[in-house]
């Protein structure tokens, strides 16, 4: 564990992490609620913070993570920088970055990551200067801190564009799940309705599921088929990706 | 024109600037060399220089491709940032830095940016601390100063995971082809060979172009069909992607 106090921050980069989370709810975003300074509205922020002077940015990303959720051992993608000289000038922001930043009006550039987690296995922790650190359903996020609204579509859309060349899911679902569990965590991420049938037949194209020839049992609806990932068509398709060009 | 007297840099962001461009010999990216301090071998570098502190990243982008190469009206992608701690302590590069920066110790941390242009239609000019600007094929590249190699790769897996998603070709080819030539721009950006029967049915598949119903005349070989782009199905596809899975 990197001690702050060995580290000198750098006053003009800062990490931020769009961290989703899916369950039986659907999809979530992991937010944290700043001091109440600002008033509540704008109170809801990524989380993130300064990087240190001698962190790699990948480093930089886990560690802010983990000190403001508890969040460990988590796969983050980096989506891309965000710098607009605007960017923290919203008066309520400039207000909470003088109660926490040593240069508060330092302009701050902010490398920008997201991951997909199954929810029910991160229980976030607040600690430092976030007060809660809070799930919310993606459709419920109206507004965030700085440019964190921006930052959070910029993350849906890379998720939503990881959906259309890569598999998803194998780490989102039970071992064991129907079809309707799959086509609910599309459904989830691309935030509209997606025809049964149509999706049924290109998930069992792709190869990535396999029935279990057996049929749920104690359901208050007609039993549904019961499937397990294939991990190897799974895992060869995560490395090669797939496309309509088929290249 | 931003003049550099009335801006203050930041010593601690850069950008650099991955354009590549396509003609008739395949696929070059230019590439700009620094005066010899350094020993001619690792003279060879992107074009990129440190941003101004009160400006926009993409402004920054398209500044310092103009001042070191003269190029203007690129429109140019994010790629991401690079940032490790090491990225500027190669000792060759050390020695240039100290040549030009006023904090040559820094840590920078550099967001990059790519573009795909017409090759024919951009002449180069050095300028700044550029000697020259030349176009490499991207095949002979095989290092070049900092971590630009690394953030070369990066630039060319973005432009070929695009090729799996959104047409390409309208602004490279000219207004009439043969499907000749735009088989050979998608083996170019790929770096490998392509089937050009299984190339020809997907291109008409997608319906990106479509035939003029003449044939070449005073050509060497069996003349082929002259094709142009179908502009209303180029441009869906480019806003909406297409996809193997099709939601």
């Amino acid at each position: 564990m990197i001690s702050k106090k060995m580290h000198k921050l750098n006053p003009k980069i800062s990490t931020d992490c769009v961290i989703f989370g899916f369950d039986e709810d659907g999809l979530q975003v992991l937010l944290i609620e700043r001091k109440p300074i600002a008033g509540p509205t704008e109170n809801k922020a990524l989380p993130g913070d300064l990087i240190f002077d001698d962190e790699d940015l990948d480093d930089a990303a886990n560690r802010v993570l983990k000190e403001l959720t508890g969040l460990t051992d988590i796969f983050l993608e980096q989506i891309g920088a965000f710098g607009s000289p605007e960017r923290l000038s919203k008066p309520e922001d400039k207000k909470w970055l003088e109660s926490v930043r040593q240069y508060p009006d330092e302009r701050v550039i902010t490398i920008a990551y997201y991951s997909l987690v199954n929810k029910n296995l991160y229980q976030p922790q607040a600690s430092s200067f976030a007060q809660n650190a809070v799930w919310v359903p993606v459709e419920q996020v109206e507004d965030l801190a700085f440019d964190h609204f921006e930052i959070l579509q910029a993350a849906l859309k890379q998720l939503r564009s990881k959906l259309r060349t890569q598999p998803i899911g194998f780490n989102l679902l039970p071992e064991n799940f129907v079809l309707s569990d799959l086509h609910k965590l599309y459904e989830s991420i691309l935030g509209r309705p997606l025809d049964k049938r149509n999706f049924r037949r290109k998930i069992n194209k792709l190869g990535i599921v396999e029935s279990l020839n057996k049929k749920q049992t104690g359901v208050p609806h007609k039993p549904s088929l019961i499937y397990k990932f294939n991990e190897g068509n799974y895992e060869r398709l995560m490395k090669e990706g797939y496309d309509n060009f088929g290249f």
